[in-house]
């Protein structure tokens, strides 16, 4: 314990709340403030995203792994990029996949029986691939290939951050697509592991003299922490974005001050998506008197939540 | 694949939603019925609970793991009971036993410093029992004792459920308390293990003769399960709470017509605890027509929200 | 931090061990003790239990959660029993039902299709109770039935162990019953959720009057606690027989000076079955002093290894 | 399911087995296959991984999360490549670059206290970066500058598996080490989140021209699954290595005929590093007659084991 003195000064009860059906999520959040266990901790993050938002200093980095376009989040991500809570995001080829196929205006589907129970050989022979109980036919992908071939790529030794950027400007215009709002606000978007995706095999099979320059990407993003004076980080899921994310934080003069991560996984197994944020104070890739929340919860459900309060904070003020 | 062709017609878009900061919770739960993974199934679980709460016909069994009382909870629950959305109660002794301490004027805390880096014998040497980030002070059980001493219990081989209906009755009025609102509306409390708790190992300090009947109320359970024409399962948590309900529900004549389940407990290590819902169906605890759906997440955050759909939904109508 | 100094001092090499084909069991758990993360714990928990069999003054408390007895484990828990391995036991009605079905002459089965892919409502058209893997056939549950009725239970107010060691007096012999060995070799099973299980169903539609005692349980486990001048404990999985044994450890003059939990479970969720077993010393459950392990592991691969460990060990004292 | 008259005519018993202390693991393995839950899953990955080995045609994939050398694990996967149980890797940066670490003389620590309970403030005062209860001193990456500063790369554009192949020539001899087994036995390393490492981070420090080309590795690996005639994965820990594995496999002509996995991931969240094997099929990355087993367990217990059964089952042959 940091000091007996003052944590036994500073305990306070745990509030027994109750809830009314007129209750805004800030009321809600409210009272998950004075209780325990995760619906504390998901109070903890609201505070503190909240107050990355109002540090004028904050550099907010975003880490998204897994692929959370499938699952409806499009536009839940949209808007924390539209409503300026997002300075630089790092993310997976496969968000970056299923967000170019929305935009292009395919549709990922859902089954009215349980996605568990589906024979996947009958799927296969239906040409739908699964992802959990969310279904994504086959074509869509020649949709993206029709769309990969009217490209033409200004460098083939661009970086994957700046390929991105040109790609999102191809687009139509589309109130939900994560690479045109990034494009258009000038937000990074990291890739660290482009060429673990769909859009990237479409890409290498078409353009075989494509080389675009990861080790770019790496550069800048070290000099993105170096400049940051107050990092911020909200991991979603761990993966690689959380890891490039806080390899970059080492380079940052005061480390991260804010902390958030959302995830499924745990720190038993040693690895880096469920590793502790306290872990990373030891690396100084978060400061040691940083504001800190890990939440273990399905992203589908806490990342709206977040994003419902910040958006009501921000129109309160 | 029940059948392929009824699969494939069915499927829908998924819906990339947008949060508004006016929106409430039923517009959110809206949003989640149209996406994936677990916010989805938190949508069909909270439209799972309404009917259960329409249908006329419907036993609502519900089981309460855990101490969630120490996190915040009892006025939820205490809420899921007023509002008639719970007809028979099954949980655990340190739910019971938590409740009786903040019914009696007494409080769990919640501390600055991170639960999980506190030394835990400064924490025995100030007389602090720790519950993951909450900490209950010894002082407390010595509150319970003096309640203990003041009981005059009406017959030492009565059921457990009935000796709980008594408790509630001896105690103070309280807008929080569970065991207080379940005796005043005639709810009965289940409680299997009740001599697994610090509640049950301070009565029978005090009354060495007690001997209450614990087959009592594995009859009773079963048959209040035979009397329900539809049965509907909420589970918070598995435990022996819900093994209780479940091994009652093979009596029930359509078995259970509603499921929902609330857990971070999973199927793979063969437990009960995170066994799915369909497993039941082999049982016959859960009947094959049955809606349902199991939403991985802590109960702290899913419940209130649970709650806070009913209420609202209820309101409207 | 205990004392930074002796921290670093005491710091040692990883050691990247190599696997030969020759090596024993206790070969590979030495490896284990020089690696990191869970084959470590498992190490350490090795070493603790083996710490335990050799201190003539401890008594061994081993909780047993989940119905492991279907998924082929109980000749393992019969060897730790015959082995002298446990002194007191506290476990479900589920592995106790599961026990006397095999001790019949009944059969768990396994089948060639993934558990998972089984359609639930043809298995329970076939009759057949599935637990994740493994199926049960209901006329099972018949013959414990007929064996239930020719019992001629000695007093109605009993305590549940005491029950215990009757029937396992009353069961035909066999090498791997639990009951039957637990009886002869008087080691007391505690079963405090004892109606929430198959057996006590079957007991209490046939003997109308039974009303075994459990509190007499609950003391007597709080005598065997406070008799304890080192108490070692070994969980596996959690759940009530966990809470139970910690519950009487507040009684033992020393708390546990060993413990080692084998769990799926994690903490953040708050319940005990996932806790630390250092929340465990700011209860006074166990030693500030303990030796300590926590295996995140499915006990089906990591008791048998305990097991093996521990026979050799013997074996070559 | 499949055929109901075929599961219920191939159901067999499981075993209640017996662990002595003379067993052999091929032993325990034959014991665990007629058992239940990840017991058996293990016993099933152990036969699978063995027809992978005597299948001649069968090109055997490993995917190699997380950071596993740091836990000891160095010796385990070069002991799988030297007896030729891999024939393309894909891993992460991390597991390159702690096994340069090592490769280079230098050292992984473990500690005497809980690495959970360590402050972690005072860890990087004293330089030491903690992974979960494992510590990296500083100065070990100040060793791998010194000899990257060394390297002549041959060419600025080569793959990231040919820079590995010319990496691995470069170190000095060493009776564990990865990179150099991989290219003394033209074994192909793939890497596709490459300069989400510290190793890569040096190399782009030191070499600002250095642009690997990633978009090669990614056609290169298509190419070897489009020659595979069986393609056999084993999974640890999922991550990029998985997803790279299998979309690779989706040009496989008959996909994945074997597939493994150990992790602690799981299907809920909607990630790939928790999906089923069975949602492959879906996707055509596994063959719908494939023999396929998913083992939740944490690695570093899982996967010795499962090299201890495949080095003894080789050598009896």
């Amino acid at each position: 314990m940091r000091n007996d003195e003052d944590f036994k000064k500073n305990l306070k009860k745990v509030n027994q709340f109750k809830i009314n059906s007129k209750d805004h999520i800030t009321d809600i959040i409210q009272y998950f403030s004075n209780s325990g266990f995760n619906a504390k901790r998901l109070a903890i993050a609201c505070d503190i995203y909240k107050q990355m938002i109002l540090d004028e200093e904050c550099t907010k980095f975003f880490g998204l792994a897994g692929a959370l376009v499938p699952a409806g989040m499009q536009g839940v991500i949209y808007d924390f990029i539209k409503e300026d809570f997002i300075d630089i995001l790092v993310t997976t080829g496969a968000n970056l996949t299923h967000d170019l196929a929305e935009t292009l205006g395919f549709h990922h589907l859902q089954g009215e029986i349980d996605g568990t129970k589906i024979n996947d050989s009958s799927l296969h022979n239906q040409e739908l691939n699964r992802i959990y109980d969310v279904y994504l036919p086959n074509k869509v992908y020649e949709g993206i290939e029709d769309f990969i071939s009217t490209l033409k790529i200004p460098q083939n030794d661009m970086s994957v951050s700046s390929f991105l950027s040109y790609l999102g400007q191809e687009l139509p215009n589309n109130s939900n697509s994560i690479l045109k709002i990034c494009s258009e606000k000038n937000i990074p978007i990291f890739c660290p592991a482009f060429t673990d995706s769909g859009l990237a095999l479409q890409l290498g099979f078409h353009f075989q003299k494509l080389n675009l320059n990861h080790f770019k990407d790496m550069l800048k993003m070290v000099d993105l922490a170096w400049d940051s004076k107050h990092a911020g980080v909200c991991i979603i899921g761990g993966g690689v974005p959380k890891n490039f994310i806080m390899q970059s934080l080492q380079f940052c003069p005061n480390s991260a001050m804010y902390a958030i991560q959302i995830t499924m996984d745990r720190p038993e197994p040693g690895g880096l998506s469920g590793a502790t944020l306290q872990e990373a104070i030891s690396w100084g890739k978060v400061n040691e008197k940083a504001k800190y929340s890990t939440i273990i919860s399905d992203a589908t459900i806490a990342l709206p939540i977040l994003l419902w309060f910040l958006k009501t904070i921000k129109k309160q003020e």
